[in-house]
């Protein structure tokens, strides 16, 4: 192998793989990253794959020799990101399986894995659907990394119930949507296909295709996110099959493994009608929760106490060792007077996360499951269950 | 005690206690921030120790009964960190142990620990320097946080010889001095005391009282050095006596223990005449150094080879685990030729303090101690000793 490239295409590549470079020693070669030196299309691909993620980004290189090698995945990212100038010239030795780098008057010599060992990515995407059981569809970038980070911070993170560690990514025939839960709170945020172009769209192929009801890990989603980085939107490709989703989008290819199982009827838990509702101003709203959750905190509880009343909210909060916390929201609320706990850190995640200057809390009864959602915004709902007290 | 202050001096001076509030759990008390209002005065003076270091700091506050009280550390600066509005009213009560505090809406009662049992600073100050056997110079803030920052970290950071954990702060009748160092590298900064108005000066009172000597702990002086955040120049007041020394800047009082011991003579390990010199460009060198020690890690060692030559510096690593790496630097060199090897950690370490664009590297024989310093500057000199390489 032996070409030259640009250094900043190829910082950013390894940049853009290291993240599936397994932190395991298990199996050596996995702490590698893959690089693929393809002389016809002038193209260098670099890869990196833990099995439960594997991730592929190909730049442009002037290719003299094709070939194939595997570098420590640790050292060549850290170097590469420090060389000097402009341009990288990357060359394999068969005789002392070392890989010659060199930029400017720096020149180093690595140590190279063997290339046949490493688990090459064997893509998934929508030119292979035909001759394979995959099925796809294409969202923005933008759609995508909004469906991610306002659910995934509800999911589960222990590992015990496997499916709750994980997003359900579900399309039905007028949206495309995410659901979170760690059973406790809920998180589902939705896009509607009809209402602008940054939609999810069926393949005019893929239209008999059974809808999209895939559980991706919450790990995975959000290493995805990190790399959906454009400035203007770009069309992602998303295949699965059974066990595996892969997600394609300018020069990257990422797939994972799925979460096996059936997902619960995420429906049954979302109520629609309640007896007492109150808009509130978020920010204030989160400040004060935040202030009263001090006061509550006591190991992995940390209940507070709301009060609805006709023209305020009072939130309290007391710990025989700490204290008492006392605040008050003056807002006018429709419909009965109700008190009701809520674990503090579950109210704070969604507020932190809802992106409206504005909320609409419902509830019902003490113990029935409360909903919180941006005003005049039907997309976007979070659910959260109360805590019995005393 | 009954008092209003405003917020953000309130939050000020939380801040800066809670770097002495003692993390051990052995005495409650010191888990404490002491809150002590003088009506006389209209002041309110916040202080924390946890022995080693104790910091006060006193605001303008509007008191109607004077008082102490001691509260949570931790959580009173987390809830100051957030109250609304700019005006705090804090009153103690009695019957319950409780301390209330109401900003706008919010209103918290915490629970108070008992002030008799906190132990009150002494403070050790210039006024009270004539009556106890103390002694004191007075520095401007910038140099004593340069003195800090261009020395502290070349102090051991093993308690093996608790002399090495601290740095050498001295006067001479010409300048101030801090020198740190673990017997492997040295830091020493300089001022001169004629030089500029930026300088310690020596009292009327105090010429004839011997010349300043005292080992600080590096980990003092890192927290001092954040507390010096003035935009103008301030004096810093600093006293000492037998075991413990004192800053007093605006309205903070610092005070720690000194180390005890005799530190070593430092002037004979600093050579002054060099067989080979070199001025490099320091960002250049920097990045080079940082390469070629990517390569060299392994385990404690990161041991780098320089090359000086009639034209270049050639910079070399081998790890057999990981690769090779070659670095050339193009300057002229005075003098003979030479290869000597470093530690790359205690080259880096320099070169990202030096805070000057070239430097001036001095070499005697590849088994004596070596100097970098910034050219044209003989306040800041930095003494390295070679490793033995085979």
């Amino acid at each position: 192998m032996k070409l030259v490239c640009m250094k900043d295409l190829l910082n950013h590549a390894a940049q853009t793989v290291q993240k599936a470079i397994s932190s395991k020693n298990t199996m050596p070669i996995l702490s590698g990253i893959y690089l693929s030196a393809n002389s016809d299309e002038n193209k260098l691909e670099l890869q990196a794959t833990d099995y439960e993620m594997g991730i592929s980004c190909t730049i442009d290189a002037d290719v003299e020799i094709p070939g194939q090698i595997v570098l420590s995945g640790r050292y060549f990212q850290e170097l590469v990101k420090r060389l000097p100038g402009e341009m990288v010239e990357i060359s394999s030795s068969q005789e002392d399986h070392t890989i010659k780098i060199v930029a400017g008057l720096s020149q180093f010599n690595l140590l190279s894995l063997p290339a046949e060992e490493f688990p090459v990515l064997q893509p998934m995407t929508q030119a292979s659907a035909a001759s394979r059981s995959i099925n796809w569809i294409t969202v923005k970038d933008n759609v995508l990394k909004e469906l991610i980070r306002k659910t995934t911070f509800a999911c589960a993170a222990e590992e015990s119930r496997p499916i709750f560690t994980g997003a359900l990514l579900e399309t039905t025939t007028q949206d495309i949507r995410m659901i979170a839960t760690n059973t406790h709170r809920l998180a589902m945020k939705k896009y509607f296909c009809q209402e602008n172009q940054e939609i999810a769209e069926a393949s005019d192929q893929n239209q008999l295709s059974p809808a999209c009801q895939i559980i991706i890990p919450s790990k995975v989603l959000n290493e995805l996110a990190r790399l959906l980085t454009s400035e203007l939107p770009v069309d992602v490709n998303i295949c699965w099959e059974k066990s595996k989703v892969s997600f394609s989008f300018e020069n990257v290819y990422f797939e994972a493994r799925l979460i096996e199982g059936q997902y619960p009827d995420y429906n049954r838990v979302i109520p629609h009608e309640f007896t007492t509702t109150s808009t509130i101003n978020t920010s204030q709203f989160l400040d004060a929760v935040e202030r009263v959750s001090l006061m509550a905190k006591d190991g992995e509880y940390n209940v507070i106490k709301f009060q609805f009343q006709p023209d305020e909210i009072v939130i309290t909060s007391n710990n025989p060792d700490i204290g008492k916390a006392y605040e008050s929201i003056p807002v006018s609320i429709n419909g009965n007077e109700l008190t009701i706990a809520f674990n503090a850190k579950y109210v704070i995640d969604i507020l932190k996360n809802i992106g409206s200057t504005e909320l609409e809390f419902s509830l019902n009864t003490p113990l029935s499951p409360a909903s919180i959602k941006p005003v005049q915004d039907e997309n976007y709902t979070y659910v959260i269950t109360p805590v019995r007290t005393s």
